[in-house]
Order: C-alpha cells, then sequence, then structure tokens
C-alpha cells in the first residue's frame, strides 16, 4: 500500500473529511481552503504528540487518534473558538493497516465529537509521532487571551482536576480502557468547547491545563502581569480521584499533574454567579491580586510548597 | 534551559515572528490568531521532515530550517496564495543550542524571503523531526486547483526540473553547500510565489511539483478526469545540470527527480503568449488531450518508458 492509497483507504475517504460552509477545498490538493465568515478570526493551534513521550507507541492506536485530537482541539476551546478544522502530520515507521484503522476510527469519533473536520496533511515514514495543527473560529476581538486578568478577578476551572494524572501510571501498565473510569480522563479528554465559548465576553484570561495547574496558571500571571493566588481548600476532588488515591496525592496530581485539559480562567466577581448556573461543573479556586507569580496557600492562608511545578519536554 | 526559554530565545523574540494586518497574535497564547481580509479563502498545507528520511539528520541546521519552510510555502505558490503566516512543531533529540540557533536563523532567512511570519508552534522531545504548517491568502473562488485541466491547453512549468535531485548524492554525501550550485536548488528551493499569484485567473490546474514531473502531472490527469502528454523534446535542460551529467541522465532527472518545487500547470493556448513575456522561465513542455494518465513522447510521439515513477514514501 502506498501513500497516496493509505490516504485514500483511511484519512480522504473517512466520514470526518467533510466540506461543510467554512470549508470549500479538502484533502487532496496542494492546499485546502478554508472559507472564514465574515467579521471572524481564524484562530490556530499545533500539537506533536510523540510515541513514548506523550503516548505509549504500545498503545491502542483508536485511543492515541482520539487523544491526539482532544488535546488539540482543546487550544481551540480555551480561545473560546468554534473548531472548524484541522490537519494531521502523521509520520509512521511502516504501513500497519490494523493500526492505521483503529487510529482513523478513534480520530473520526472524536472529531464528530467536536464538530471538526480533517482537512488535509501528510503522510511520511519515520519514528511514530502525530502532529495535528487546528483551526476554529471567533468573532472578532473577542478571543480569549492569556493577559487580561486583572486584580481582584476570581480564578477557576471548568470542571475537575487531576483525573488524568491518576491515571498516568496505568497508562504507563498499558491496563486496558475499561480498567478504571480515571483512564477515560486520560485518554479521551473532553475539550471544553461549550464553557470557553459561554465565557467569550465574561473571562479577562483563559487557557487550557495541559502541563499542571500550577504551571499553567504561571502563564496567565505572567502574561497579565498580575499574581494569582490558588486555595487549596476550595479544591473539589473528583469521586474518581479520592477512590483510588489519599487526600495529600489527590491534591499533588490536582496542582501539578497535567493531561485533563480543563480551562484554568479569570472572571470579574459580579459575571460569575450567572456562569456557574449554567454550568455547574465550573470551581472557584482562588483569585487574581496584584504582583506577580502563583501562590498555594492552605485554608489560614499559610502558602504550601509543592514538590513538582508541572511538566516540561526539556 | 527548559522548553520556554527555548521558545523565548529561539522563535518568540526571533525577527520572523512579527504580527502584521493578518495576524493579530502570534506565539505565547493557546491560539494563535489569524485575521483574514474580506473577500478572501485561508490557503492551508501541512509539511512533515523527518531526519534522514527527508534530509541528512547532520546536515546543517541553517539548511535544514531554510528548506522546512521553502518546500511548505512552495503549496502556497502551487494554489495562487499569499504567505502570511506558519506554525512550526519542531521535535528535538536535545536542546543542542548552537542547532538550534543556526536552525532559526534559516528559517528566518527564508520566511523573510517569502513575507511569512511565525505564528506559533509546539516544541517536543524525540526524533528530529520538522512538521510546517502554512497559511496563505487568495480571493474568494480563485485558488488554483488541480481539477481544471481542460483537452487542449498547454502543460507548462515555471522553471528548470530536475537541479534539485541532481544534487542529491551531493546532498547524501554532505557535500558543503558551496561544493556546487545545484545544491543551492537542493537546500534553498525558492517557492514560485510570483509566478502562482500571475496564474490567478488563467491557469485551470496547478501544482508544485516534489514527488517529480511525472508523477505530480499524473495528479493533475486524474483531478481532472484528461490526459497529460509530456514532449521530452521541449524539456529545456538546466545548464548546471548539463554540467555534471550526459543528457540521459538530465532526462531521467528532470522527469522523475522531486525537490525542485518549481510549478507545473495547464493554461488554454491563447493566455500562454502574455504569460511568457512577463514570465520568461517558464516552459511549455507538452499539453493536455482527452482520456487518462500521463505519457512521456519523444520528437517523433513515441512514448518513452520510465525506469521509475516518482517518490513515495511507504
Amino acid at each position: 500500500m502506498g501513500e497516496f492509497e493509505l490516504i485514500q483507504a483511511y484519512f480522504k475517504s473517512s466520514a470526518c473529511a467533510y466540506l461543510n460552509k467554512n470549508i470549500s477545498l479538502g484533502i487532496g490538493d496542494d492546499c485546502a481552503l478554508l472559507r472564514p465568515s465574515p467579521q471572524s478570526e481564524i484562530a490556530i493551534s499545533t500539537d506533536t504528540l510523540v510515541a513514548d513521550v506523550h503516548f505509549p507507541a504500545k498503545g491502542d492506536a483508536f485511543l492515541i487518534g482520539q487523544r491526539a485530537l482532544a488535546v488539540t482541539v482543546s487550544d481551540l476551546a480555551a480561545m473560546g473558538a468554534n473548531p472548524i478544522g484541522f490537519t494531521l502530520a502523521l509520520t509512521l515507521p511502516c504501513v500497519d493497516q490494523a493500526w492505521l484503522k483503529r487510529f482513523s476510527e478513534g480520530l473520526c469519533l472524536k472529531a464528530h465529537e467536536c464538530s471538526i473536520s480533517l482537512m488535509g496533511g501528510d503522510t511520511t515514514k519515520g519514528p511514530l509521532s502525530i502532529t495535528i495543527t487546528v483551526f476554529g473560529e471567533v468573532p472578532l476581538g473577542k478571543a480569549l487571551r492569556r493577559d487580561g486578568a486583572q486584580p481582584d478577578d476570581l480564578l477557576c476551572v471548568s470542571g475537575y482536576l487531576g483525573e488524568a494524572a491518576g491515571a498516568l501510571s496505568m497508562v504507563l501498565d498499558n491496563k486496558p480502557y475499561d480498567f478504571s473510569a480515571l483512564l477515560k480522563s486520560y485518554w479521551s479528554p473532553i475539550p471544553q468547547l461549550v464553557i470557553g465559548h459561554a465565557l467569550l465576553g465574561k473571562a479577562t484570561a483563559c487557557l487550557d491545563i495541559s502541563d499542571g495547574l500550577v504551571a499553567d496558571c504561571g502563564h496567565i500571571a505572567k502574561s497579565s502581569n498580575v499574581a494569582l493566588v490558588i486555595e487549596a481548600s476550595k479544591l473539589v476532588i473528583s469521586p474518581l480521584l479520592s477512590a483510588v488515591y489519599e487526600d495529600e496525592q489527590c491534591l499533588q496530581n490536582i496542582l501539578v499533574g497535567g493531561d485533563d485539559y480543563q480551562l484554568a480562567f479569570t472572571i470579574p466577581r459580579d459575571l460569575f454567579s450567572e456562569l456557574v448556573k449554567t454550568h455547574p461543573s465550573i470551581q472557584v479556586i482562588g483569585y487574581v491580586t496584584k504582583g506577580s507569580g502563583i501562590s498555594v496557600v492552605d485554608k489560614k492562608g499559610v502558602p504550601i510548597v509543592l514538590s513538582q511545578q508541572g511538566y516540561q519536554h526539556f
């Protein structure tokens, strides 16, 4: 099976490679063509997942496909953008048709969930690696950036944290998908597109938590030139996490574990109560203040020292 | 040096990471933001270059950076699109600052040549690999596609072919850049943006030749549902190529060697003479006819049998 047959069989003819009002040309030409709506901006993000760095090479290809797309679409959620399309750059050591079938099925399922279409890509030979670039649309000038947090804003997250980190040892042991409900948080994170969209015009800063709560909140603090205080006592522990771990380990997973792809955002206090009514998974976990950096404090306001700050590649 | 310091030092603060009227947010947030001009479409293409598959891992990082961007921007030229921006997904085995400096300098020089800005990306640890996704703008509905070639159109190329293929053995031997002028064709291909733009509203089909003239013309034939005839006697041999190779080898390099990133296009006969006046590098190399597939014929119209068809990954 050659490169072109492979693309035709597993990607071009896939149910997730469809044209729509924003995609006028898909897979098969030199470029795909995206047709923007009037008064919109195109949000763009790229993520690479390398075998045995970001996922176990021997993992189920269905899950790898699903997760690769989810973590990238999550960046659209973090900007409040509506997904349009994505390109897939897939590097494969060889043509393994069973693997490709599973991978494209997982990719396609997640694409369907996120209403995003496969527009193009590149298939090359080499060590297994997946680079996905996503495109979404956001009303002109309204995108959720990291640099607008204001002192006295509330610091919130879109849902439970730490579940994916809690699953990591099971992932590395290659446990089957149904071994634990925590594995779903790792292998099939749900991009918070609905909440991201609801935050447009309300949140002053927003990002998705991929490297860990503390590390990622540090990016908001730096970009917005403010300090963020995380109140440990306000962090609501996921029942899935507390069923497996002691309190201390739960807190560690919540604070420094990445991979949940929930949103962290800052919002003026007067806009919060309306928001939480329609999106009850949202938790207030702290506040913004003058200064710089991140601190995590206990019930009495005493800083907690963390053993690690979050994931870094090098 | 961590991931964020690396991005800051070699990419975010690079001279090629600038905002312009079409880029409202660049490196450093969850997404970059592209602001389309009214009545335009966004052309998008992704290319991956894997070490020791697409370039020698021990090659000069400056040349690798330059070439990686050039081959991807070439896809914009093939659609007649004006470059806007690109994302860079860079996978590195380790942080080698000297390598990164050279790579970003090469990338930046080519970005400057092509008037394209670095908008975002991802830096990960793993086997050396580069995935670039480019964005360009083209007037709504005017992009040069592969599917419009009509019987009796002329088949043309934008310039000399085969030079990069002629350099390949020197590339694999890791010869220095100044060893032969042919090496420039391989390491620093020039995306044919000017000719691509000039073809808008004129060419009926167009693509860039990356896998070889015959293989790539095959894509036009298939997409347009026509046959293409390449007249070998009309192929003009590059003086750089004929200085090194015998006629027979020159022809082989021209017909099946990839990597030149010249454009192949079809155009109605009555539009050709005006075009070649302003773009004298353009060569007529054949014509379109009813039927399917590609044939290469000699002066007498007798088909020439080729020993290989072009580059395929698997």
